[in-house]
């Protein structure tokens, strides 16, 4: 059985994702690519022998052949998107956010449930073989109740103030991943949230009425706590470590490098830096991902990352702003 | 010249300071050494050749030929022992913390003013080789203003239930070392604390009214964010370390360990457990901060850890325990 | 420009070359594959879409549109298959070793150069990242001349008997990849091998005539003296290290890990077994090395990796072969 | 029961076995000091109130109450004050190598013999920590059979060439050190000798007759096969490692460092240069080594390093040599 894939959005994302199936996906094929860039859409069908390429999703909608449709347009259309592919009967692989608005992602999330098609948000970084082997040893009760978590993520250098100022702010834009990897590896869900920000990096961010460094204390229903220590820029890189704390042991990773490879010198030992950013860092998660989201289609399984794994982070990010402007631990509950 | 040293308090860490002066220190010596327990100034006596042990200490202070004292004595008595030193003239090293009550801090504090003695507190981690490399790269300049500072500080095993209930709880017994070490990291002062907190490792900590598990959240004047991650329950042993990201670059500090071995089997790649407990991980860090103390007496020099180091970790451990108990930030100018 | 390239021998290292050039090298397409064992022609052909599938490279050879063939067919053919190669007018990607007699290595390498087509042997370590990373660093002068050079090559298990007894002995079987990265790395011609080796790893590959632990010591023209140390069999998985010594500095390499996970218990701090074999841990150089081959067809320009490359490591294995079987050290210039 | 001790010779490593029999050793106490320069002998005293400071080792020898001598001679004086110290009843510590005649090492080993007092060899490696938790390791059987031994032992800058001229050759004075190392880690002993050696660190050191750079290969009784890899001068300090292959697993050891911190830059990811030079790598290893001296004339045990292997590493160190300098394998049977 081959799965029959339409790709909308022919941005970084959607080119990752249709290069993977193409060349790393057996099961399945990359029949059609719609983009509002012409192009865009163009471009990657000529790259990849994309019979079909158009600036109106819909008419890969309306293609009867079409199994699953990838949603890795921008933001703003996620919603509309997934609640017509969900009428179309076609599954659906979504990037995240699914939408800044929780009314909306509901509306979205009925439509699918209505639907019963699969769905699948893209936090790809479960997918990583290093988070992944975390979540492993954490669900395998290797290291017993987990008493703490901490996670630094940290992104080389801030994206444009442009992109700045439509991101719906740091937490809904870059931390949301970290919600969802301390959801993912703690496995319980999060009741509270404590927020200290600032703007340490950028003062045009500030301007932009966002925050560019973070620390989040989540506090979670299993008794666990999980600090998120966030950056928009580590000079040296990007930089995603966990640690984690358990009754029975510990758990701590390191980045990805370029190279294994030590330099001495008469001044100092040295390594050349980790890998600089997502698309190298996690170019093997993405590429799992798509199979998982493949291999739900093709086997008639749940997806392992749900439509309410792509709510509660938004939720969790809306919980972590309120709290940095009220400068208060914000329940969950009181967030809708 | 040689300094002639009285020590006061025959325990664990009186032993240590004694014998670093008797083995490492050329330019001090100890000619006296009091315990209420007769025995253990007997003993330390003459294992080290100490011309005097008594019961008293007061027996040292009126001795003419004694320039300082090491107050080693339990909590409790630190402050009455500071007092009566300062007003015989002694120079003064004490342990951590001075007193659990701010006001009688102040009233110790007062009076070694008052005397124009040297009053050193002894934060030994901060001579600790790997923690003054970081204090002494970020004075540098060489990673820039710090933005953010996670320090991890576990104990291999919480201490007996009988010590947790005089000790004044978690934050002032044993996080009061963090607090030192973020303010000797970040060179700045702390304006705000958040804590969460809880009873995870053993449920007879928290019938003594303590906790076992926190994160703490402290915002500096600098704009500095720290986070220290305290757990009385470490399996794998004493885990101290920490990571800092700053504007021009970071730093991460790692566990020390007794040996340099990897072992590759067919199961794993290991190495054995890192230095289970402070007297083995800081061991040099006790000498340094004595010979630091010394030097301070043979040249007439202001302590590196002031009377005022010694009292602000007190006020943090009270801002963060309110704030445990009431669930919120709390201003360390709320603290007396 | 794209290349049309045939693939002679669709065995494991034949698929694996296929697959990056269908995936990975969008310069270059696999027209035609041959082997002796139809199935694996064909199966190979329906999986990648290869129009022409054949049990005689000939007919490969007679095709006009073929620019270049890849030659992974087994050992004794590999010669046999250059020559026909290039009378036809074909460039030449061809795995090690050329031959294991070094006057067929020379015919073959005069039929290449008569002919004046591309010739490029199969030494993929070359480009491993972490390889290639050191040799670039050496090349650059960052640590000066090289003083000793010890190369770590274990393989985490022998190959079946039935190999051992028709790959020409380890030297030339495994070895051979060693000698070229120490070639490459010191960049100099090896004077003199000494060779010291022994069965311990299964006395069957003794009974078969070959040995499965070795040192050997390679003195190179420039001074340089390199140490490479070989096992069939090292438990805890595939080992791949350098450690080089030179007048300005040192350079040591690392295995690669399928993740970056540290586990920590009461018993010790672990992690995962490296990649095991080198199917898993030179994946992205096998990539690099086909780049590199089309890249040197594409551009008129020398290959990398040359028939003098091909030959002279073989040399070497018979050099190591003679010490081993002597025990003494041999020059080189005594081997043809 | 205290052990008297003499320290003849008040040098560098004379001072550091008074030193930590005074600070660190209980059972100890050091009575006397003798050099032949008299300010050595009345300095050592003056800082470690020892009573009897001389010129002639011969006083020490005559005074009853000393139990054992520790030799820090000169080499070229040891045998002489081993045979001297052996006639007068005393135990003995000696520094290596005992002599570089053999001829001259039996007749000392012989006096010892005859006079049935303690011998012990100051091979200080063997009980630094992470070398000997290598050979407990190997021991307890934990990998299995020793296949491969590589030792990386390099200085951080040659000696003085005056030192040089004297010192008996790279082999006896530093290798020496190795080869003990090679014997303790494979618990076997060696039968052949396979040197490859060169000038490349300072042409001085050629003109006075020694080689500055070497890798030397020992073949064991049992069937390891070790590597040595030697340099006087490696950039980045003293590099000290071993790396052990065994049919169960493999051991890697890594150098000391100063701190534990790492550095991250835009331009690397960086930490401080290793401990520079043995009296700060092997400082644990002192202390140990005189406590095992100690507890064997205390407790009446035989000394764990022994003659035969104070006199086995000189033997070894010719058979380099003479492989050396004939360019072939040397049995070690070929050697007195």
């Amino acid at each position: 059985m081959t799965i029959n894939i339409g790709v909308i959005g022919a941005g970084r994302i959607g080119k990752v994702h249709a290069e993977n199936i193409a060349y790393r996906i057996p099961e399945a094929r990359v029949l059609a690519v719609a983009d509002v860039v012409s192009e865009a859409a163009q471009g990657l069908a000529a790259r990849l022998n994309i019979p079909l390429a158009t600036t109106d999703y819909r008419e890969i909608l309306a293609r009867p052949e079409i199994d699953a449709v990838l949603v890795c347009s921008s933001t703003d259309t996620h919603a509309r998107i997934i609640i017509d592919a969900a009428a179309a009967g076609k599954h659906i692989f979504a990037e995240k956010p699914i939408d800044l608005d929780l009314a909306v992602v509901d509306s979205a999330l009925a439509a699918v449930e209505k639907a019963g098609v699969k769905f699948f948000v893209g936090f790809n970084r479960r997918f990583d073989p290093t988070f992944a082997r975390v979540r492993e040893a954490i669900a395998s009760g290797a290291i017993g109740d987990v008493h703490l978590l901490h996670i630094i993520s940290r992104d080389p250098a801030p994206p444009p103030i442009a992109y700045v100022r439509v991101s719906g702010g740091m937490f809904v834009d870059m931390t949301i991943h970290d919600f969802d990897m301390a959801r993912f590896l703690v496995g319980s869900e999060v009741e509270e949230v404590y927020t200290r920000a600032a703007v340490r990096v950028d003062p045009a961010i500030g301007a932009a009425g966002d925050v560019d460094t973070a620390v989040i204390v989540l506090t979670f229903a299993n008794g666990a706590i999980a600090t998120i220590d966030n950056s928009r820029r580590a000079v040296y890189g990007y930089d995603q470590r966990v640690d984690v704390l358990g009754s029975k042991g510990g758990i701590t990773t390191g980045n990805l490098f370029p190279n294994q490879v030590t330099f001495s010198t008469a001044e100092a030992i040295c390594r050349d830096l980790p890998l600089n950013f997502f698309m190298e860092r996690y170019t093997e998660s993405y590429v799992r991902e798509i199979q998982a989201f493949i291999d739900a289609v093709v086997n008639d399984r749940p997806p392992v990352v749900t439509g309410r794994d792509g709510r509660v982070p938004i939720a969790i990010a809306r919980a972590a702003r309120l709290s940095y402007e009220q400068n208060r631990p914000v329940r969950l509950s009181e967030i809708g």
